[in-house]
């Protein structure tokens, strides 16, 4: 068949895994990715290489139950056939949900206009094993009232630049957070929701950890605008460990919040 | 210090696991037991082997969040410094959450009066990463309504001899069902609760493969209620897979449910 005949698809991918065992999305050379086993599994279907753009980064250890990510390919396969044949390549810890044919301008990452993450804490007195991979095993109760009005201290838009990692590259540091929402699922498991526009590297973890400290009256509710005032990393909290964070889903609704588009 | 002065206490450990790499609860010679781990970690800390018992013998990935065993021992350590040098002797998977001070009669299997399972059934058109080790990976819709169907014919006291395992070496084969829930806790999660007065080996997954079939449209009710009066394991269901199985509490309250006591 002529190549010239053949028509690019775009599919969107919506990803779910767990990342206990993962070393995060991007690929590497020698350890296992999210990337770098669907594009694997891709390569092995296809039989020719295919890039795999996603939508966030993820760390090491962290999940994801709605990671977006690009396919661009000429096969002719139809979307459920390449979902099912991706999922019989993939481990268990990682499922392609759905697969939907999408515009040729439709990016994973920049085409984003908003994130959710949620954010686990296990705050019993002992260890949870059922939580051991998928929350922040943190122990000792936490001030939801003191969590929430934190929380609510971040919500809007602001100068993130203290709630990043030192590593991060991103030149804007304003971000939109249009909630910020703190409950508890069951006993002793505390969620917190984060939905903004987009995210600095670590944002979410070291909110986490800032609000946190603030639960646990180990840093008062002034020393929180304090950081975001500073723009330095020290001034704000700990960063939180990454098993406790999930990339819930990722928007594409075409409204932009807050002044600055995501970098 | 003279043995003969010394007091025997017995307590009462309540114990969570999760059981994805550990051989069930009881002790073998070479493989992961919570058992063997429990008794390894008493040595330990005691510096002589303790026996300890457990109420139920969970089987190799089966979860427990109460699982209820004895430890009886000559040791002053006050109870809260046993539950923490035990939790300190135990890999992350297992977790003491309770140790409390009991009469010398207390026995955890054969003073108890009833225990609660929980069965959770993944049911979404795609494998679930994060459900991986706790759920049975069944896939596609399962009709509630004629679950809870099967599950009221299974409620009451029946001789439930084709719900056991072909190894159960228990004599009496009726057992007293207090209740089986069936309920949807998120969507395409299915728990199925049941609480009864005892159990016989692998008798829970063989009441959820059954009522799983019957939702499934696999199965007639009708079915069931033979499988009751057969007595032969091969006119009931399939035994569902041990993952999704969890011990979530004990009951020690004196009461007595069925015209008979477990054996």
């Amino acid at each position: 068949m002529d190549a010239s005949n053949r028509e690019l698809r775009s599919l969107r991918l919506i990803i779910e895994y767990d990342g206990s065992e993962l070393c995060g999305w991007q690929r590497q050379a020698s350890d296992l990715t999210v990337q770098g086993l669907l594009e694997a599994a891709a390569e092995n279907l296809f039989g020719a290489p295919h890039a795999i753009a996603g939508a966030s980064r993820t760390d090491a250890g962290v999940h994801a139950r709605g990671q977006v990510a690009l396919l661009r390919t000429f096969s002719t396969i139809p979307e459920k056939g390449i979902r099912h044949a991706l999922n019989q390549r993939l481990p268990t810890s990682v499922v392609v949900r759905d697969v939907t044919a999408v515009d040729a301008n439709f990016h994973p990452r920049f085409s984003a206009t908003g994130k959710w993450y949620r954010y686990t804490i296990w705050t019993g007195d002992n260890r949870a094993p059922r939580w051991e991979r998928r929350a922040w095993q943190r122990r000792g109760p936490l001030d939801l009232g003191a969590m929430r009005a934190a929380a609510a201290l971040l919500e809007g838009e602001h100068d993130f630049a203290s709630f990043r990692t030192v590593g991060c590259i991103s030149k804007s540091t304003r971000r939109y957070m249009e909630r910020i929402e703190v409950t508890e699922s069951e006993p002793s498991v505390v969620l917190v929701d984060v939905r903004g526009n987009a995210f600095l590297r670590n944002m979410v973890r070291i909110m986490v950890g800032t609000i946190a400290e603030v639960g646990a009256g180990r840093r008062e509710l002034a020393a929180v605008t304090h950081a975001l005032a500073a723009g330095r990393r020290e001034t704000a909290g700990i960063t939180a460990p990454a098993e406790g964070l999930e990339l819930m889903e990722v928007r594409y609704d075409g409204v932009r919040r807050g002044t600055l588009a995501p970098t």
